[in-house]
Order: C-alpha cells, then structure tokens, then sequence
C-alpha cells in the first residue's frame, strides 16, 4: 500500500521523490521547520555536470515517509533539460551514467537474471515509454544456451514483457507481471513507466529510478496494484519519465506562475500552495479528461526509451559495450 | 494573403469562423456596437437537433471580413459534443450531413474531379486528421475505367494525396499540391486539416468547411502558402477539425473562467479580453512548445477521419450508399 | 505432447485437419484401405452454401489421432475463398455462423469468464492475426462492475492478451498465459494464431477451431510448449488462420502441380507424395527462410482479424448483437 | 519507353543489370556468341572485399541495350549478403561506399539542390524500402537559410516526397514528383524503390545504383511512367534493392535448380531457360498474387533504409561527418 501524502491536496500530485522534496523545501509547504530545510530521515545529495544533474534522495523514517509523501527507500533523479538536442556521446556518456546508477541500485551481479516489465499504452504516444523501451533491450533469457561461450560469459538472462493497460485487456498489470515472474523466477524485475509530475519543466527531461516499486499508471490513468517487493517476491526498481502533466494542474502553475510576477496573490481566499485543490473542485469536470504535452513528443519518447534500453542493456550485460550490445540486438 | 485581424491580441487566436463571430457578440469585444450583435455583413444562421448544431455563417463584405478576421466567403460549423459515443445510426446520420453540406459548397455534379488532399503530419497524432481521412476515402480516379458500367455511372474521379509537413518533405505542402493539380487538373480540390481554436471545448467536437481555401499548418505550426482559388486554379473547399489548443492559450482560459467564478478580473490592470496578449508576453518562453489534447486522442481520431471520409464519399460518388462504397472500397 | 504424425516426411506439414484428412483420402497416402475412405474413428461432416464451406471432423480413438497426425478431439473448418470481396451482409453472416460454432464448442454460456490469447508477432504482418483480434475483442472483464444493470446481464467477462513472441520476450508465450491465467482464473480460454497449411490455396481463406488446444508458432516459427488443458488446467479452444506457406513446401506444390500437368512425376525415384520430404533436404539451406504470402495481407489481416473478433464478442456476450458491440467498444 | 528485352519469356523478369548480365552469359542464353562472354557494348567491372562485392556494368551501345534488355547507362550494384550482420563500423564502411557511388553518378557537388523520392507503398513492409529511407533523409531545404554560417556551407539543398502509389493516390507516381519538381527546380532527382529479380539470392542483399532513371512499381506492381531526365526534366538516378520474389519466378528457380541437381531435365519438352515463360502459363492463375520473402523483412527494411539514407546524406551533404549529421538531423 502507498502511503497517503500528508498534506493531501496541499502538495501538487506528482510522483517524483524530487518534486516533494523540493516542495517541502519550499515557502508553501506551511509545516516545515523552516523555508529551505529538509525533515529528519529525509536525506539529499547532489550531483551536477553540463548536461545532467543527479540527485539521490533517501527516505530513511517512517515520518519521513509520511512528511514527503513517498515510501521509505531510494531514489535517483537524473535531470536532462536538453536531451532532445544531445550530441552521441552525450548521449553515451548519459546511457553509461545511467547504467551504473542502476547497477548500483539493482546491486547487480554475475548470473543475476531480470525481467523486465514496459507498463503502459503503447497506442497513446505519452504513455509509450515502456513497450517502447522493452522493444530496445536486448532479450538474452531464451538464447544464452546458444551463444558462444566466449560472449555467454559476459551476458545475463534477460526477459521483457509489455502486458498493456487495463483497458487493453481487463487485467490488473500487476496480474500479468506477477503470473509471468512466478513462471520465469527472476531474480529482480525493472518496471518502466510514464509518471505524474507538478511541474511542467519535469516533462521528459527527468528520469527517476527508485527501488520501491512502482503503481502502474500513475502518469496518466488512475493507481493501481503496486509492482513491489511485497507482492512480486522480488526486488522491483523502477524508471519513470514524466511525460505529460494533467491539465488542471498546469492551470495551477500557470495561475501561480502569474501570481509570482504580478507579485499579488490571484487567489486571496485560498492558503499559498493550496490553490491546487480549490482549482481541482473548479475545473475538473471541463478540464478533467486534458493534458498537457509538448509537440514533438514522439521524438523525444524516441530519444528516452533508448537511453533507457541503453543503461539497461549495459547494467545487466555488464561484460559488454554498448556497441557489441548493438551489433548483436539486431 | 490572409487579413490580419482587426483587434490583434485581443481577439483569441482562431481559425474557426464561428469562435470569432462569438468573440464579437461578447461583452469582452469593446468595438461592438453593442453585446449580442454582429457587424452588418456577416450573416449567422442556426440549424440543431439532438446530436448536432449546424451553424452557417457568410461573410459578405470586405468590412465584414475585417472585423471578423476572415477571409470573405462561407463558414459552415458542424458542433458534434458527443461524437465519441455515437451510435452507428447517429454516426451514419452525421455522415450524411456532412455530405450534403459538402454537396452544396462543392457545387458537386456527376463528371467532377476531385482531389483530396490530407495536410498534416502523419507521425503527430493531434496532426493526423488529415492523412488518416485520405487513407479512408474511396480512391476512383485511377480504376473508374476498369469499373462495371452500372458502377462507372454512379462514381466521380477521386484521388487523394498526403504530402507531408514541411519539416518532412522541405518543400511548401501548397507547392507539391499545386505541381499534382497541374498535372491531373481537377475541377475542385477538398483539403482537410486540423486547425486551432482559442475554446478547450472545440477540440474534437467541431468540424468547420469553408469555401475560402485553408493555410496548412494552422493547428499546429506555423502559417504557409495558402491554398485557395487563387493559388490553385480551381475552387478549395477546406475541412478543419481543431485538435489541439496551445498551452498558452489555455491559461489564459482557465484564468479567465476562474475569474469569472469569482467575480473578481484576476488581471486588474489589463483590459477584459485583452489577457492573451499579455500572456502570451508572459508564458511564451515557459509553455511555448507546450499543447493541450484529450487522452484519447487516438481514438477520436479515428472517428473523426472516418465521418469526413464518409462525408467526401458520399458527396463525391452520389451514386452510391455508404454500404456500397465501404464494400467496394475494402 | 503432440502426436507424430504417422508418415512423417510423406504427409506435408500441415496445422489443419482438414489438409491431413484429405490428404489421407488421397492416392498419394499410400496406405490408405483405399482412395477416397478415412481410417475407423475420423468422422467428416461438411455443410456448404454459396459464401462458406463448413467442414466438422471428429478424431475419436487413438489409431485415427495416429493415422491423421493429429490430437482426438474436434476441428471444424470455415472455408471462406471469397473473404476480400464479402458484401457487409455477407460479412455479418459469416460472423455469426463464427460465433455459433465457436458457442457450441466452448460451451458458452452466462456466467463463463474468458480469457482471449492473441498469439504471434504484431511486427511481422503474416503473424499478427492473434494481436489484431486482441485489439477488436470487446474486452469486458475490468468494467462489468460498472456497467448499467441492464447491459450487465448480457455481457460475460472477457480479458485479452497478446503476450508477444519468443524472440521479442525471451519468455515462452505458455508460460505468460499460463502465469497469467493461474492469476484471474478464467473458465475457458480461446487462442488465436497463424498457422501453417501444406496448400498454398488455404491461405487466409480457411478459419480452423479446434478444441485441442495450440501450439503457439506453427505458422511461422519453431513449435512451442502446447496450450492445452493439461497445460493451461481450463479448456483451450484454437482459432487459426494460415497465412503463410513456407517456400520448400510451395516449392514442392509447384512441382507436384507441374507434375500433374505434364502427366509423368517430375521425381521418378522418389515415392509418391514423398517429395516433401526429399525437397526439404534439396532445399532447405536455400530457402530456409523464406515465406509464401499474398500481396494484399495487410487488407486480409484486417477483415480476418475483424471477423474472428467478432465471432468471440457475438459468442462471448450473448446477449448483445453485433452493432450494440460495436457501438459499446469503442 | 522502357527497351523490350530481346528474348521474352526466355531472360527471367528482373530490375538488375547484373541479373541480366550474368544470364547473358551462362549457358541457357543460346544466343550468345559463347558462354562466358558479354556481347559488344557491355563492359562490366568487379570490385570485392570481404563485405562488400561492386559491380560496374556500363551499355554503350543500342545494341547492346537490345541484348541486356536495359536502358544505356551506368549500372552500379553493391551485393552484401551479411547486411543483416553487420558490425557497426562495417555498416558506416557500406555508408562511405555508397556515398562514394553516389557522388560520382549523381556529379554531387556545393550548391546542387536534390529531389530525394521514396517510391512505393508505406502499408506493405517488402514495398515501403522507398518510404522508409525518407524519413531518414536529412531535409534542409527549409531550414538552410536559418542555419549557423559555418554548417551552412557544407549542407545542400535536400527535399524529400513519398508520393504514395497509384493504388493509394489515384495518381501516377511520376506526375506527383514531377509537378512537384516544376515548382521547387532540384537540379536532380534520386528515387528509391524495391525491385524485382529473379533470383532469390538477390533478396535484400543487392544494392543497384542506376543513372537511367526508374519506373516505379518495377518490384511489386506494374511498371508505371518512367522517371528519367525525359520526363522530369533533370537526371534521375536510381536507387534500388529486390525485396521479394515473385512466386511463379521462384517456381522456376526451384524447378531449375532441382533439375540441376538429379542432372535431368525437368521440362524436357521445353529449351533450356525458357521454362520461365511456360512455367508462367502454368502457374499464373494460381500463383498469381502471391510473393515469396524473409521472414525477417521488417528488420531488414529498416537496415536497408538506414544505409541508403546514410549514403544519400552523405552524398549531399558532403562537408559534414555521419555523426555530425545524425546529431543535427534529430
């Protein structure tokens, strides 16, 4: 079970550890200590270059659990502003970074086999993240018996299913993944999906990996069983991508947005940050089936699912280079 | 050349006649004689049933045009709010409408020829109403000959391009168009394309013909060559269904419904209506690239592309149903 | 486990009954009593009008499953060579004679939940028959809690997936629906796949259903862990299509054939009807992999995949007719 | 118009001067002076490394177009039949080499404007190679005058149209690229499109550069109006790979080539080679649409398409590098 956020219809809806961190940090969020601090058992360190920031956060305290929002556990935001115009190795060096936050994460090893798991739509560009992704990994569990020894050594099992929403095929994601694992006995299985972010800014250029599992649909369709420890009998990290924001929310942002520049309030009556609920109870049901997405979202959908498959690829089949990997996933 | 609009920044952008005849009875359009009527010149006539509300409007003078900001000629809306959850005889009814309507514009007789020419970009969904259409239509220009006479008889010569968007092909969409009419020389061409519209509630609910000729690319991009009698040589009907509305002029939507909810303008110092212009100043750079869409936009899609595929069939080959033309055209 | 056929490498490969009855009829099968009869225990009863050619063969003891290379059970075959060029009534028939056989060996009745399996390769068009029918089935299992009462009493539960192939997932197709099915617990389970027939004149035009159960890549690629009540623990009942010949055995028809015309066998030394055998020894490193298929197969694909889904949907949900499907599932 | 070949039904249909070229000189070409030998007119130039094998075929002569049954002009075919296996920098050495070809027949040089046409049927994988390489094309000619100076100077002019074919657009293929051609001027014309050989062999492992210009629809449909400088106005080469065989051809080459193998005559009654034109009278009606291809074809398409695009790119553009391309071209 995810835990309820505390300040429910307070803080923005999004599933980004980041995103709650920073508005806990934030002069809106009324219950913090002070502006600019984090609670105890919340902990965040950063890492910057010129073309990604990371940031971990680690919820380490159950209170820390409910001041945020988010399950106890790890999470590792790399933030890309300018992905969509990376040069190649730019774009190798960020598939390399990405692959040994998740090699970290996983704690991956020598004859460890994974599944992974793309959730979402493919039909719905925005939500095509994870079939995209699955389509890209090289799919090793059903010939390593196959494969020359010498390359054999340096491959792990890896298996891929995209099971579809619910509204494909009238099963719980979890149903599926959790049917297939308990057939093929992975020893972790990574889930791939689209998330919900508050921010526009967050729209395809923030990749979150965490190791608390993850609640299929969160980005676009409502909640759902989670993928976990609890209920896979496994390990389940995570990658998301926010890649669309609701439209209700943007309202928000844009309303707050212009609140900041006009320096006044354009909500007197509603608590700062607040605005957020109120606007749900007066727009959701104009705005309620809208969201927000940017234009040359297939190219970008194109761009993240590869960068995505690459850092996969090169976590589990740690013996090999990116090019091997590519000449050989043909 | 396309008229500038009168009132420019004030006057949402639009490229539905009919959300601009509404924007001059409104309150918020200052140079109005006064609320609730339209400058002499432009004629609006209201047709509506259960299912759909039919609005003709005819701009008759160059003033009229002027005012409204377009192009002098006639203006019929189709408003379809439920078309989602049509029933097949409801959708099959609307299909008629629309052919009769396109009948009249169209000047359509037995022995035209027709061209059909899809704009838009084939890999944007919110881009794709026009390809989708072309690929449903009942292509007989190059098989009319081979037909059984009884069939010869009762169909018109179509054919049908989608030329792609400029940033796929580097060349005008009106250019490669023009060189194809050139060479086949049709007595009418129908162009169908998504369009913009500055009311969240146009969005994939409205279908607009008009006999003024279309600027591929208004939906979405920027404005082209148009295609019009003028550039083309023989009469351009254009078929637009808004898909899409930008994000910028979405808040200021929801900025303006909040506004009136409360009773109160949320921009004091700026004049009523005049919010998008400000807006625009102040959001473009944040939300520039940004668009609102339905979820489902696939789906609608689909619906949408087969109603005016319907429509331009049953408009084109007069003699035959829609039975036979689906059966003919497998 | 699947029986050999008996006169392995004399009989050509074949997924259809109907090919291994009749070529057991044949003068090629040499041990046939005599031309024309079928060994104790295959029934054969054949109904026939102007559009459809119903074929119902009954494999009841264990010597006629080994004389016919096939399991005990039922097979009924719709031999349609005029699917492409149906009226839409003629369409809506065939659905419906679809549907009653498909109700009388499922045993349908209220109350029986089903799962669909759409098996095969959505990226290879002659493999995407099972895909393509997921994607039109009304999928019911999800919503049927909140349906109006009245819609609810006629509809039963029906969940589909398309668990992708082998060489996509690294995963047996059996294992996933196996995996899945332990998990939601159906009554019956119906399979679709492409299959692989010995006679170019079957493809596309020749629905099968079985209630044996599916090996999952017959059509095209290497055969799989069977589904089958023994495996699955619920009935499977099989839907197939061949859509395909493999080009050793084309290559062989096209030499018997030419050996007809000519009248002297073209293969002096090799037994009659054995050809197959020696072909594929001849050929097999040429052609290995190499596929027969007709031009139009995405048209055909279309039309076969609608029709087997509506048969499923008219047999599934008993209660509703054709266009009240339609213009629910949209 | 398109030269008859001299000995009809005899030379098995095929869009390859090398096909043509090797008949001519074996043994079932009775008419030539001698096996192994080329009549006057046709020079003929082989280049081979380990991936690679480059042939130069030059027709001088009318006669010798006669014999060859091929326009004069310069034939040019890359055979890689390990494409499928390729290691990356193979892949980029196929690219330099293609590029290389390109630029000599296309006289490429700064300031020259190019008219890319992908010929062929988007909808059918085997006839979308055409397609498929536009929409990898890098397309300048829009976006040329807002580039940086300094890439400015080393990209030219590239425009890029997939008109559709005949059966989707009602139009001739050639009148679309042509009227198109009146209004943007390129000063040359490169058209993609699948062929027809008669050899299996050829499939997808044949590259042909030619500078006689191309009907397109030579692979899987009827030959339509030729592209060439005679109907376009500027030279037109050709670029083309044989991606399916037709059945009946391949009939024959089974037949043949077990006729070969038992060291007998299969059709004794007919001269050697011609069983082409006789097996044709056989099999037409039954074998009529069918074609025979890879298994593999959607992944071999996409091969195909990156390489020809990669050579057109760096062909055109020729002052930057392949990465420098793919970064910009995103």
């Amino acid at each position: 079970m995810e835990k309820k956020q505390k300040n429910d219809g307070y803080m923005p809806r999004t599933d980004l550890a980041l995103d709650a961190a920073e508005f806990i940090k934030s002069k809106y969020y009324v219950e913090a200590a002070k502006e600019g601090t984090l609670p105890d058992g919340i902990e965040m360190d950063v890492q910057e270059d010129e073309n990604v920031k990371i940031t971990k956060i680690k919820v380490d305290t159950d209170g820390a659990a409910e001041a945020i929002g988010k399950e106890k556990g790890n999470y590792i935001t790399l933030e890309i502003p300018n992905i969509i115009n990376f040069e190649p190795s730019d774009f190798e060096n960020l598939s390399h970074k990405l692959a040994e936050i998740l090699r970290e994460v996983c704690k991956m090893e020598k004859g460890k086999s994974v599944l992974i798991a793309g959730l979402g739509n493919w039909n719905v560009t925005a939500d095509s993240l994870g079939p995209k992704t699955v389509s890209k990994v090289f799919v090793s569990r059903h010939i390593k018996q196959y494969m020359p020894d010498e390359i054999d050594e340096r491959v792990n099992q890896l298996a891929a299913i995209s099971p579809g929403v619910l509204g494909i095929t009238g099963i719980e994601t979890g149903e599926i993944i959790c049917g297939t694992a308990e057939k093929i006995k992975p020893d972790i299985i990574i889930a791939i999906d689209a998330l919900a972010s508050g921010k526009i800014q967050r729209i395809n250029t923030t990749i979150q990996v965490a190791d608390t599992g993850i609640s299929p649909g969160s980005g676009l369709g409502n909640k759902r069983m989670k993928l976990s420890k609890e209920t896979m009998g496994v390990p389940v990290i995570a990658i998301g991508v926010p890649t669309v924001v609701d439209a209700v929310t943007f309202a928000g942002d844009a309303i707050d947005s212009l609140s900041e520049r006009l320096g006044k309030n354009m909500i007197g009556d509603i608590a700062p940050g607040g605005n957020y609920r109120r606007l749900r109870e007066y727009f959701d049901e104009d705005f309620n089936d809208l969201v927000v997405t940017p234009k040359d979202i297939d190219n970008v959908m194109e761009k993240l699912s590869e960068v995505i498959a690459n850092g996969i690829n090169l976590c589990v089949h740690q013996g090999l280079s990116l090019s091997e990997i590519n000449s050989i996933n043909c």
